[in-house]
């Protein structure tokens, strides 16, 4: 990004406590923060819907509908846009099913337990196609992230029933969380 | 901000479904996303935490300890430097309590509940003071923004008990979501 280097350097300016993108003429800070993906778990009839992608990373694996969040829509539009992009499905959200942070590569995602509010989904232009698997059928060694992986789980444990709290990442890949439950260990 | 307007335009790129800043020289897009904003309603024996704001926007102004998460941290890990920075509080987190989406302004809010890890808090330098007020105590008329308001009646709500689903923007100011429990009605 030779527009980006060309001007900005990595300084620590007056009043900030770390390293900021900061532009040499001016001083302006372009902070850089995590992005946020939305996305959803959809059940039908026991069945979870996923997505078969058709666009790099990790083209040809299975993913939730799932994708970063736009300026101007609320986290709820967003995954209800992305499963109407990917899906081509018209969600019902129940709740926020899991919260991670991948901090590795600033992502943070939002994922719901979502219904469809209408019946019928199809492929959209990322996917290459879309099914319910049962959960005997999940392909599980073609899932396209870790993140896939542990929020199927999470669905899986909510069962039918109310939401709890919102997972966080799982054990193995836990920093700065202790629930009380486990506090109290 | 001289810098982007000469270089970036706002167009719609080959492969992309809205418009972009979009660099003129190279094609390179900034995309923009919405930030982040990570917090706790702190409970200290059934009073709640709250910080006076030493800084613009809302100086002199209450509000819970929160603030951009930054990059290479996970939610927790932001929410609890945060509370160090502002209330020099070491916080132990429950669970989240609440995801807000400020969509004028592209901003998500995910709010914890937490407790004191361990004793003690005082004001950080972006806090005029720190102190601990009872349900009866809190200054309504003196809290910084909107969701602070949202988040504390969401607290008093859970109780002590086990975290639902988080809460989501209220009634006046909800898009996108209508929970099971809603939809049945």
């Amino acid at each position: 990004m030779a527009h980006d280097t060309a001007r900005f350097t990595r300084i620590t300016p007056p009043g900030e406590d770390r390293e900021r993108l900061t532009c040499g003429d001016c001083g302006y800070i372009a902070y850089e923060n995590p992005k946020i993906v939305v996305g959803s778990v959809v059940g039908v009839e026991g069945k979870v819907l996923l997505c078969r992608r058709a666009i790099e990373p990790r083209r040809g694996f299975w993913t939730i509908p799932a994708g970063y969040m736009e300026l101007g829509e609320t986290v709820e539009e967003g995954a209800r846009r992305e499963a109407q992009e990917e899906a081509c499905a018209d969600l019902r959200l129940d709740g926020v099913l899991a919260v991670y942070s991948i901090a590795r590569i600033g992502q943070v995602q939002i994922l719901f337990r979502a219904a469809l509010a209408s019946p019928g989904f199809a492929a959209g232009p990322e996917s290459l196609e879309v099914r319910l698997f049962a959960w005997d059928e999940i392909p599980w060694a073609e899932l396209a992230f870790p993140s896939v992986h542990w929020v199927l789980r999470a669905w899986r444990e909510a069962g039918d029933g109310p939401l709890g709290a919102p997972r966080g990442n799982p054990p193995e890949d836990r920093r700065g969380i202790t629930p009380l439950a486990e506090a109290a260990l």
